[in-house]
């Protein structure tokens, strides 16, 4: 059997979990790729340190970058650079790459495509959203007879963990987001995570290959989870409701929505079921309709089970002479949709006196938005005041921003607790 | 660009798709395939048919299977023969074939990627298994760094709709399934759906895939849902449960596991949700971890969404001159293991007399076959009988048939309503 050598950047978590999954599984992946696979090196910080794996290792990337030896760079250190040069110095240099970076690629995939187009030669990225499902191969493979009109994920296992506690354990934000630190579900600095920046990368990469039109992370609209509240659990329930952070894509005919943020999901969506650190990606097609893939998103193995799954393909195709034949897919440029016109029904929590026409004149300020009201919970409370949480109807962004603002300069407001998108099917 | 001809063989439900997808979807196909793709001719049952397709149609299969303009050929007839030979010769005339044939490759798929190796043919089968949900691409070529330890399925729309309505509605299995034929969700004869054997079909070529080893229809241990009654819903109900016709793969130290049978599900399980006629593919890896695909596993469109994707892959493959590389990926052969040892949890519900010492009685002949239980639930009966629902602990089905015997020739006994497996995480 011939044998393939791999280069490693980087040799953290993931790459750890791609020399242990070898490890274990290497003679049924060697069957599988028809070759030989090895690690011949791998990049890292500090070449004194320690390692369970059984990997040479390096502190100059040109030991791998430079290597003739080496067919397929596996690239998982993470961040844009020097991950991208690193990236494009491979390709040009006629290797294969395989990446699990998300950052990078939200933000130069094209440039990265072009470049290994270019130069002949395969850039496989399975690892760089939601590592144990194999969402990318389904879009670049499995769909091509659709046209996809929306991708709706959970991809960000961190505040899947928080919303789900939140909701199962009736807890606060800051004593979960605490709990998830400790046991390492979520970093030290979780602004990534819990303001939806992390979720955001990965839709616009999931858009692009989703639409076939270039999709970049700047385009994404993106609110955290930060501001959600027991209280807002609570009413969501009551509602047939849960709040999860959604990470959606929309192709409308104004142009492309991107946008992450927590949302009202009804009980019975099959994103609704989701739990704790697991992610899912829902897509509907013209074709093949509502189709949803469910699993780890993150992790050391579920990651390195994706690395692999494509430096196997990368393997087979560099033996067979036929690598540089996937590309970015693209064959359109639709253009991203203004904020304003994305289209939503919204759940706002408010509290107002509890006085005779205040919420005929509520009622009012919507209806100027031309918006009306799906749903509406109102309870009594203290001191004279009442709490409303009104759910509309779907409106555009501009109207709702019109009803709030006229909502905010009420005399008889006493506080808004909340807004929130509500998704309705 | 190039053009690449298809024949298809059989223009029904899921070749009329196929026509339909293309008619619409076209340019884009073309672009993703990169070649012009048309349907060359379709072999059909009466020519003189109206048809919606604006497709050639022809009666002799000779038309597409010696034609050499045909590169691609589609085979969508379902059923052994002439399935079987159609495939072999189109494969033998070096054409690439796309089949969406359960019966055909629970049967035959080792003699059919045989021949199709030894003429250096590609051979897709997406459309074979659960149509909207690309599992098949998902098993050849992203999880193939993994040890794939099981497989769990809803994969029968038919008896997943009847089973959700007798759970949704309280409504009896002979009403429902006459409603489901009425709205052509069951055929007009149900067996193949409510007893089991097309999702044994399917469980035989996921179970192939998983494990790399053989495994055919015969090999599934089936049973179907024409038992299963709103009592035995209810009391699943009281155990926090849902009952389900699962299809279920292991692979264990003894052999593979393969059974088609009702059962009781945790109502967390991510399978307990799927509702009405969809279907779902649940995967554990041991590098992926737990996966679940889940869409719409039949119909026109989304099967010929399958087809397609496979038909543009064929494709791509043709014109770089690399078809012939996809194997069944057999690479072991592991033995089946027999069903006296296969291991579940069961439910058993049976009406005994209401009399002292009774159920020690009962508790003694599950205690000989060295069986404990996990959930008691006993009700008072009219007539001097009680009622009762028992859930024992994982046992072999060898143990849990001694401990039904000891039962069934017990003088207090009445009657013994049913036996469900019972699925536990």
């Amino acid at each position: 059997m011939s044998s393939m050598n791999i280069g490693l950047l980087g040799l953290g978590t993931v790459g750890g979990g791609v020399a242990a999954v070898l490890a274990k599984n290497g003679a049924d992946i060697n069957r599988r790729a028809e070759c030989d696979i090895r690690v011949k090196a791998a990049l890292v910080l500090d070449e004194t340190k320690k390692r369970a794996e059984n990997v040479p290792v390096t502190t100059n990337p040109a030991d791998i970058l430079a290597d003739k030896d080496v067919q397929i760079v596996a690239e998982l250190m993470g961040g844009v650079e020097p991950a991208r040069s690193y990236v494009l110095e491979a390709l040009r240099s006629k290797k294969s790459v395989v990446t699990a970076n998300k950052d990078l690629l939200a933000l130069h995939a094209e440039e990265i495509f072009r470049v290994a187009a270019e130069n002949g030669q395969d850039i496989y990225f399975e690892g760089a959203v939601a590592g144990g499902i194999p969402i990318i191969a389904a879009m670049r493979a499995s769909f091509t007879a659709n046209d996809i009109t929306s991708v709706t994920g959970i991809i960000n296992g961190t505040t899947n963990y928080i919303l789900t506690a939140m909701t199962e354990q009736g807890r606060d934000f800051a004593a979960v987001l605490h709990e998830a630190q400790e046991l390492g579900y979520a970093e030290s600095d979780p602004a990534a995570d819990v303001e939806g920046l992390d979720a955001a990368r990965k839709l616009a990469i999931l858009a692009t290959l989703a639409f076939h039109t270039p999709v970049l992370f700047p385009d994404v609209y993106v609110e955290g989870i930060t501001g959600i509240t027991s209280a807002d659990i609570e009413y969501a329930r009551e509602l047939g409701r849960v709040i999860k952070l959604l990470a959606i894509a929309r192709k409308t005919e104004e142009g492309v929505e991107v946008r992450v943020h927590p949302a009202l999901l009804p009980e019975r969506h099959p994103l609704a079921t989701v739990r704790d650190v697991f992610n899912a990606v829902y897509v509907e097609g013209d074709a093949l309709g509502e189709s949803m893939f469910y699993g780890r998103g993150a992790g050391a193995l579920p990651t390195a089970s994706a690395v692999l799954s494509d430096v196997i393909q990368a393997a087979r195709n560099r033996n067979a002479g036929v690598q540089g034949r996937q590309g970015l897919g693209h064959d359109r440029r639709l253009p991203i949709k203004p904020v304003r016109d994305y289209r939503s029904s919204f759940y706002i929590r408010l509290k107002v006196k509890d006085e005779p026409r205040v919420f005929a004149s509520l009622a009012l300020f919507f209806a100027e938005a031309d918006i009306s009201f799906a749903s509406i919970i109102q309870k009594p409370r203290s001191g004279g005041n009442a709490e409303i949480a009104l759910v509309t109807h779907p409106c555009r962004e501009s109207q709702f921003e019109q009803a709030l603002s006229s909502v905010r300069a009420y005399s008889k407001l006493e506080k808004i607790y909340n807004t929130i998108r509500v998704l309705n099917d």
